[in-house]
């Protein structure tokens, strides 16, 4: 049971995701083929770099290629909807917020099952909510957002401890599960409303030769 | 005999697409490193991310490197030969609608050998069309080219679909082949002719909180 | 034991470069989390590639995630010490000359080991000395450096080649890496003395269609 309503927030998650990459697409002036690709590297991105860095092949959406549909179609519709899009940012940032913390757990998740251990498992959380934002950036040619600004590695990387670790101390998992996700999104949401964030590291210098 | 046929437009492909690259390359006044690198991703990025999303090894250019020695000598050479390039814009042009065609079809057809379904494969077959210049565009630092402008991914989309559709209609392979990549090559000089376009998404708002 | 000392010279080598990728962070200003992935991906981005592209499983970081670790403090680190780190810029340039030769050495020791011939090893020495700064411009998005200035692919290809032709003719392990350590070392030293680099390529034109 606790499978299949962490299942339906994931899907929730990777529609939002896609709409708000479909969003940065417009920003760009990218065309739809532009909107789809941005689209999916947003939803999915953090997903599949997670399991090509594991080696764990098949790639969800290539064994399962409706989600690629699914988000693609999701993608497309952001563009009809647009107009309404701007009233609704604030859900936007609270499904996000879900996605996010949902992403996290679901990356160390998979990660435990594959074997791996519990330091791996976290990386792998943030990369999972993390890294399809940072892939959504590097196509639009920007720095990614998430090194500068924002509380957002942060909830990755913490939500996907708190279910490692209470993973590793037995508990339950609908209760782990319940928890982890209410701490990230609860962390995320607080975050956002105070404008949390973690210190700037500014080195300006000449530059020398540096690689 | 169809595959010898296929394997030299391949082999032609790769290297228009190297010499396309190296030209970018200068463009961004790098060094005859750079010219090579960017020779490199543009002729086989799309082949190599398709082969790294399927966990499909060998790669191509790894079981066989004389590929690669064959695209780096291309791309030099393209430095060499620079100055009647722009007189030769149009046959690259050609060149490339034809290497977009071939890339397209063998990157479904690959995919279907491989035992993965038509989604995937058509899926597939646009990733190794248009990856090549999205990779050499994240290189030289802009915003990928086909995700902004011209009628590119949607001929590579449509030509893996032709071909896929045939093949499940059991239309025998070189009749295929031929129609497929008559149908990619037509269509793409048409759009080039007529500056064919698909719409843009153009979406301007005031920078919020948005990953 | 020239395996310790190439092990030792290699963990200089990745805290080294996590720290030159964290000044890259700082020049732009980014937070402590994107100090921390920049400095992870300058420092291992390299072998993590050319890992992904053999199809080698798992990834050095994963099977021993404590490099992780060291990698996240040694960015760290350099937040703190940075009013120093501009009195250290020689020696950083030193021990990345280091670095570049060690990491082109193991990149290529390592992909001979897995059983591939002498040119994908390399290639694979290539990718391990230079694409972790490649890796890390993009994420800072700008052009790669390294196809730009300077002889640092150069010295990469050229320390990868000495060191599987002396392996190619059966010159003892530790004579090789003797030889190719204090040949890739030195002529990064002299590059950078003399301000050496390879020729340019500007190719200006309209832009026109050129996918």
């Amino acid at each position: 049971m606790e499978i299949k309503f962490i299942s339906l927030l994931w899907l929730i998650g990777i529609i939002a995701e896609a709409m708000t990459g479909a969003l940065s697409a417009g920003k760009r002036q990218m065309d739809l083929f532009g909107v789809v690709i941005i689209g999916c590297a947003t939803a999915i991105g953090g997903g599949t770099l997670r399991d090509m860095l594991l080696g764990h092949y098949p790639i969800i959406w290539i064994e399962n290629p409706h989600y690629l549909l699914a988000i693609a179609f999701a993608s497309l519709l952001t563009v009809v909807i647009a107009p309404v899009m701007r009233y609704l940012s604030k859900l936007f940032l609270t499904i996000d917020a879900l996605g996010l913390a949902v992403f996290s757990i679901v990356g160390a998740q998979k990660t435990l099952m594959l074997g791996f251990g519990p330091v791996v498992a976290i990386v792998m959380g943030l990369v999972t909510g993390v890294f399809g934002g940072v892939i959504r950036d590097i196509l639009c040619n920007q720095v990614p957002l998430v090194f500068k600004k924002e509380l957002y590695a942060v909830v990755a990387l913490s939500t996907a401890s708190l279910y490692v670790t209470m993973k590793f101390f037995g508990v339950p998992e609908w209760i782990n599960l319940a928890a982890s996700l209410s701490f990230g999104f609860g962390f995320r949401m607080v975050a956002l409303h105070y404008r949390w964030s973690i210190p700037q590291f500014n080195y300006q210098q000449e530059d020398q030769h540096s690689h």
